[in-house]
């Protein structure tokens, strides 16, 4: 997809990389040349980013070099799901009295750091975004990284106004940086949470909400309680945490999120993953299982299922049997044009179809409206309205 | 899957065959090689079977030699899905002034014809199933294959002791056989409606339901009233034809029958292809566009979609948790337990797991229950239960 190339790729460059990689240099070469190691562009050259996972590099990471060596930022570590609470939650903390338990929101996961004296906002695939990297500089409180230059902070952008996940729930007005981890650069290893936390207020950054630590022995049934509330609002679901981060962490959503995931799902038929649709599906019956649903909350599933699905797909059909083209909107907020063309430019670059319309001013601020068009269902339905088989 | 052999193949007979196919010598080999071309075994060694769809031999295509010749049985075509009636069916039959209408059955799809003095019953993939065939062989007035041995009826076995698509809601009490089409040997060409009628009603033969002759103005609405009727009996829907049978037929299936295949299909929720189970409920998305469906019948379909999944998923999920194996029962009726013995071989041969029960003795004859194992459900909701992520 991305046009990033890498063209001139010094062999010299390659001998210090595999130095402090450990590896053979044959296999950086082929790593290059396979673009599963590619450089970023423009004024972010100098960050080459794992375009895949490569033995125990996520992909995701960045790395560059600093002070006659390398610096790596880990990529996001993928976080296993628990389809049922119990036992899944003791059999994979056994040891640990107790477990930490935070918020999943619902947002776009970015990774903030210095690097080479210039805050990055690094996406989970490793490209610099230029409108969260802005956002991000606009929101936060910089001082961190001159204390912590050896920290990364990993979190969610939230908010309507981030164009890849916009979301009205949590309440915030345009865009928020809610953070989930500290991680250490190069090891990748993270805070624990106390220590987490403190740095966290000390800074005044927005975090994702703590439910306490919760004793392993009842952890399922009180999280079944907070995936409950964290339900009615349509909030996503938890994270499962050991309070020292040795153990990986596990997630778990509600029923609410399942079905939002389908709603968006089944608006763009065509295009969504067949395994992504069926995952959601699934997970809907182990929850009615696990919580021995009666007859009542039973049938709530189901039509909130069935409407989950049909409500949207039932949307796309009508809109494009009346003519319209389908296309999921989003918008930017920026202070600064230029910001909008660069975003512009970086989604041409990633090989997105986006349109962006004319700014609107909103205070000292200017709003954009982007445009991205779904040409897959938009065809296949248009081709079945004249008459297609399927 | 299968395990018959192309072990000896004698290059006499390859230059016959490619002679009489039209095709070279290389590409015959090539495709006995593949296993494109594969000989059945046991006593119906003679019988060759398309394995996959070869130029314009349709996969399922039997073959074998005849006074100095060969014989062809072709291979059921594919009916292409109607998404929406309309502007479908008007634009695939334009020119006709009358479509003809019938209704399409939820059976096993089986051609039954004579060849080399037997008669055979022909599954789909060009196996030769002997249940199958010893039932055809009960219940057919094999008069008319005397009569008409270049003659081959295309239908469905149907009914409670059919043990692939075991069905109540016909009626019928075992097994019958409801015909579809009369195709003669070699070209494959499809008799005309009305010749086919006269012909199966003068053997006796049962055959689909016709619903008659419809201008193709008024189709697409009258098309909608039959397979509403028909969907309250939870039957399948229609095959719309050319009455001339020239022009290649359509087919348009319930509500209900969509909801059917879904039921099965998230029993089994780690089997199924997630293309099927996909394809079912956009079909729910388009039928609802299409009839306009106001708010109380669009609540309706909603519910009977997330009923359809929901519950054999939970159904599933359930049996797992309480220590139960998950497996489909149907069953087989036979006079002679030599029947059941080569169905179960039959079977094997072709890679399927099954349990025969014992068989209980029922008047003159036997009833045997077959119990096959869905393995990857079962260990995947087995792990899921014993705390293993997703």
């Amino acid at each position: 997809m991305s046009k990033e190339g890498n063209e001139e790729i010094d062999p010299e460059f390659i001998t210090r990389l595999a130095n402090f990689l450990e590896f053979d240099k044959e296999r950086v070469q082929h790593l290059f040349e396979k673009n599963y190691l590619a450089r970023n562009w423009g004024k972010y050259k100098y960050l080459l980013r794992f375009d895949k996972e490569i033995s125990l590099i996520e992909r995701g990471t960045v790395l560059y070099e600093k002070d006659g060596s390398f610096e790596i930022i880990m990529g996001f570590p993928k976080i296993r799901r628990a389809m049922v609470l119990d036992p899944t939650i003791k059999k994979h903390f056994s040891g640990l009295e107790k477990i930490a338990v935070e918020e999943k929101m619902n947002g776009y996961n970015v990774r903030i750091a210095i690097a080479k004296d210039e805050i990055l906002a690094i996406t989970r695939s490793g490209y610099i975004c230029p409108y969260t990297t802005q956002k991000a500089k606009e929101k936060l409180n910089l001082k961190f990284f001159d204390d912590f230059p050896e920290l990364v902070l990993y979190g969610e952008m939230i908010g309507p106004d981030n164009p890849y996940v916009p979301k009205d729930i949590y309440g915030v007005e345009s865009i928020e940086f809610y953070i989930f981890d500290i991680r250490e650069k190069n090891s990748g290893k993270p805070l624990p949470i106390k220590r987490k936390q403190e740095i966290l207020e000390k800074y005044g950054f927005l975090q994702v909400r703590f439910f306490n630590e919760i004793p392993l022995e009842t952890a399922a049934e009180e999280i079944g309680k907070i995936i409950r509330k964290l339900g009615e609002k349509m909030h996503e679901g938890v994270v499962i945490k050991d309070p020292e981060m040795v153990l990986s962490p596990l997630k778990y959503t509600s029923s609410q999120s399942n079905c939002s995931d389908l709603r968006h799902a089944f608006q763009f038929y065509n295009e969504t993953g067949r395994d992504y649709m069926l995952s959601r599906i699934v997970r809907e019956g182990f929850q009615t299982v696990e919580w021995n649903e009666d007859k009542i909350e039973f049938e709530k599933r189901c039509m909130q299922l069935g409407e989950s699905i049909l409500e949207t797909l039932r949307k796309s059909i009508r809109s494009v049997k009346n003519g319209q083209r389908l296309y999921e909107e989003s918008r930017i907020r920026v202070k600064d044009l230029k910001t909008a063309d660069e975003f512009e430019d970086y989604l041409e670059r990633l090989g997105i179809d986006a349109i962006f319309e004319e700014p609107q001013s909103v205070g000292e601020e200017y709003l954009i409206i982007i445009r991205k068009i779904n040409k897959s269902t938009n065809d296949k339905t248009q081709a079945i309205w004249q008459g297609e088989t399927w």
